[in-house]
């Protein structure tokens, strides 16, 4: 049975602004120095899947500047254009409908865009793992990561122990508190969720049908319209219909039978500016430094120039990045409130800046 | 006899870089949102000299930027350009033989040009009294600022005790330690020294020839140029031969005669980037922010924006000024190191920074 790659492209986000905009996201920019992060993606996949059986899912806004920059391996009909933003479980099911119905059942290798991966052959080993027990057991995967810190930025997953590499899922937990995160990795048979998924096409929809049926009546539309010559109207036009929901609510938490494999790759979802600097090697003052900058008297920041000359002087711990339009200082601790710039400016109608 | 009125506009200055460059130093800049600095001091010197008897002395690489802002009621050949930088000496010398040769003996009123006087009527009260003075005495006279703070970063006057407005000078002291700061604002009888002088043209040159007779050699070449059709080139090749000297060192510390108004009025010398905010209203959060600014969480802060969008998050005593070229991002306990950065530019050769 083949195996399909499956990248989710389409998300948004806003604590990456300035760097990131509406119609370049996270998943769009060069941020490890190496290769635009969907196609960073798209090499990790490319060792479990074909490039001419990997899918991008992206969406509307972000399409054109998503085709200007990704590996001209993938196909163009295997980028799926989502036209309105309806978190995880439609973004799978659309793909998984595509799959199923173009190109025959397979085992989908589900990823997110906009991690960064250090050690892409061990991922690769992780995910072989996970896709060899799909095809012999039928049953829904997903990758845990083994926590590196008492991280109260992710939901976790609980798991029995056992001396297998795949473990069963005991349950799915919320994003923590301090000290729950702390109880968990102290337990040791926590990690975190990765948002990295491995099923079958036509067990995922199965599920689909069960837990979701309003998601799945949908995604049978979508797939009456394969093959209309206004196949891409039609989807457009139904997808925002598609009720909104993450597939960890919508089928994860819902389903008895989940595995996960727990692992060590180097993983960092870089999901904040206070995350940024894992991806470079920072010097002797714990700064990462990017492109036009000086500093004096400075440690432990993040400084990022696009171009202009940025200087630094006598501070700690801050994130400093400067884009054509808008500059951010931001004390690393705070990271999580760029948002409240991003809806201040929403706020305020400055479009331009978003 | 006459009241004339000279601005010291030809310095240079790095501490107030990225906003200060070498053809726009603080004087040329509107830092207190009202007029160009340069400006709000020929407003304060037409209190007590008519507008056609004031004199500006600028720097050939400012010339240009000067002239385009410069109130239009200054006559345009009492304009005086220094073609090399060589202290204040030079500088007032020149202005002195210019009025004694071309305009008649009279009292000169000398000030600096990037100085912030938050009170110009208490000012010219202070002036009036020099000036009076000077008629009355023929002494040098220097107006002194009470301090307001144990402050390193001026030398200071320390002046005889006594029931006059006008002190007699006992000595000038260079910039103080902190220890020495606070004894001389305990001892209750120093003041700042202001870089303000007060005396007649005639009583000032009299004092170059016999404590100066170098510089003094050099302003009678400057004289025996006036009237030619090459006035301006003689000059332009005779000044950079002037010895460079403060008129500090070479004649107030020289002489024994010399008297001191002290005043309150509001004065800051703007020095750099720690002291801008003085000039503007803080905000309950104690921040100066001006032009396109968003905060969050942020206090004691001074933000500008020349344009772009400057967003800061979580941070304190921080100074963040945006420039189309070049950003800064500095502790404000640490704004005298950007002169480092100047330093480090020279140093790379990227005048164009500069």
């Amino acid at each position: 049975m083949k195996t399909y790659g499956v990248i989710m492209a389409g998300g948004g986000g806003t604590r990456f602004w300035p760097l990131s905009r509406k119609e370049t996201p996270k998943q769009l920019l060069n941020l490890s120095g190496n290769n635009f992060m969907v196609n960073e993606a798209i090499e990790r996949l490319s060792r479990v899947a074909t490039y001419k059986d990997i899918f991008v899912v992206t969406n509307a806004l972000q399409k054109n500047k998503l085709m200007q920059i990704i590996d001209k391996r993938i196909k163009p009909d295997h980028v799926l254009v989502e036209s309105a933003a309806r978190n995880t479980a439609p973004c799978i099911g659309y793909a998984a409908i595509e799959i199923m119905k173009k190109y025959g059942d397979g085992i989908m290798v589900i990823t997110p865009s906009d991690a960064y991966i250090r050690d892409s052959e061990t991922f690769a080993n992780i995910l072989r793992v996970a896709i060899k027990t799909v095809r012999d057991t039928d049953k829904l995967v997903t990758i845990g990561i083994t926590p590196t810190c008492p991280s109260t930025a992710y939901g976790y997953i609980k798991y029995e122990e056992s001396a297998e590499e795949v473990k069963k899922v005991l349950r799915f937990v919320e994003k923590p508190n301090l000290k729950l995160a702390k109880k968990y990795c102290k337990s040791g048979n926590f990690v975190w969720n990765s948002g990295i998924f491995v099923w079958k096409a036509s067990t995922i929809l199965q599920k689909y049908k069960e837990f979701l049926p309003d998601v799945y009546a949908c995604l049978e539309q979508l797939a009456d319209a394969f093959g209309h010559d206004d196949e891409k109207e039609i989807i457009e036009n139904i997808y925002p219909l598609i009720p909104s929901i993450s597939v960890d609510y919508g089928i994860m938490e819902k389903c008895d039978d989940i595995m996960v494999v727990p692992g060590e790759f180097g993983w960092n979802d870089v999901g904040s500016w206070d995350t940024f600097g894992a991806l470079h090697e920072p010097d002797d003052n714990g700064n990462v430094a990017l492109g036009n900058v000086i500093t004096f008297d400075t440690a432990n920041s993040t400084i990022l120039s696009s171009g202009r000359l940025v200087s630094v002087i006598g501070v700690k711990d801050l994130v400093v990045v400067e884009t054509p339009d808008a500059i951010l200082v931001c004390a690393k601790e705070k990271a999580q409130d760029v948002k409240k710039v991003v809806d201040a400016l929403k706020k305020e109608g400055r479009e331009e800046l978003l």
